[in-house]
């Protein structure tokens, strides 16, 4: 099998050639970076199996796949912040996507608006630059 | 061990309390992705184990541990398309990094910019949009 994914393609490929043309890790996974489709931030770093993939693209909105729970979740089926999928982006051995994505409110459980909110700068040491997006206590409740 | 890398932190880290309290995976890994740090644009997808980020922090330029062929990597080495580091960023878990590059020429050892040149959209499908930024078969000359 080519290392290079257009290799492994049709010419005009549909969305299950592209599918089946991924190089899934040993888990049946793929590395998903979720990005602002509009302004270009990196929202979020996850994983996605092919159910995922395919539930991403028949709902219109993210779903990934969680390795921790081991199962798939729809992106923000607890706290509303869904991701609605505008496109996705493919790398040249498969095996990662770039979704670019509408955040609603934001991608971190913590409350910011992307998961990268912690800066290193080698001038300047350790910094909390994350923006705050929402109130964590009140989107991720307890459920009794 | 708290899931969210802030609490796992001093109050002021210097790097090799942030490296010490990254969660790495089963392999010593994490994820990183490769920003243009002036366009924002998202370069490639790659891994780190502890000695690629003390290698990339020590030289100002990125170096990353390639899983399939076992070693660490300068990136760049082989085709001179270095990274030269701008500032890090990490995620609420701790197992993502998001690097901030001044590339060189491109990412893609197929002469794209960014390895993610194929795009998919709901609407209009597949597409190969990346730009191309030089020629692979002049960078990646067969070692004889």
């Amino acid at each position: 099998m080519s290392k290079n994914l257009i290799e492994r393609l049709p010419e005009r490929p549909d969305a299950e050639a592209l599918l089946g043309a991924l190089s899934w890790d040993a888990a049946g996974l793929v590395t998903v970076v979720a990005r602002d489709a509009k302004h270009g931030e990196v929202l979020m770093v996850a994983h996605a199996n092919r159910a995922a993939l395919e539930a991403s693209l028949a709902t219109g909105f993210m779903h990934y796949y969680s390795r921790s729970r081991g199962k798939l979740w729809k992106k923000g089926e607890e706290s509303g912040h869904a991701q609605r999928l505008v496109r996705l982006r493919f790398d040249c051995d498969g095996d990662a996507i770039l979704a670019e994505v509408e955040q609603t409110a934001g991608a971190c459980h913590l409350g910011y608006r992307s998961c990268f909110a912690y800066e290193w700068r080698p001038e300047a040491g350790f910094a909390v630059v994350g923006e705050r997006a929402f109130d964590p206590a009140r989107a991720y409740r307890k459920k009794g």
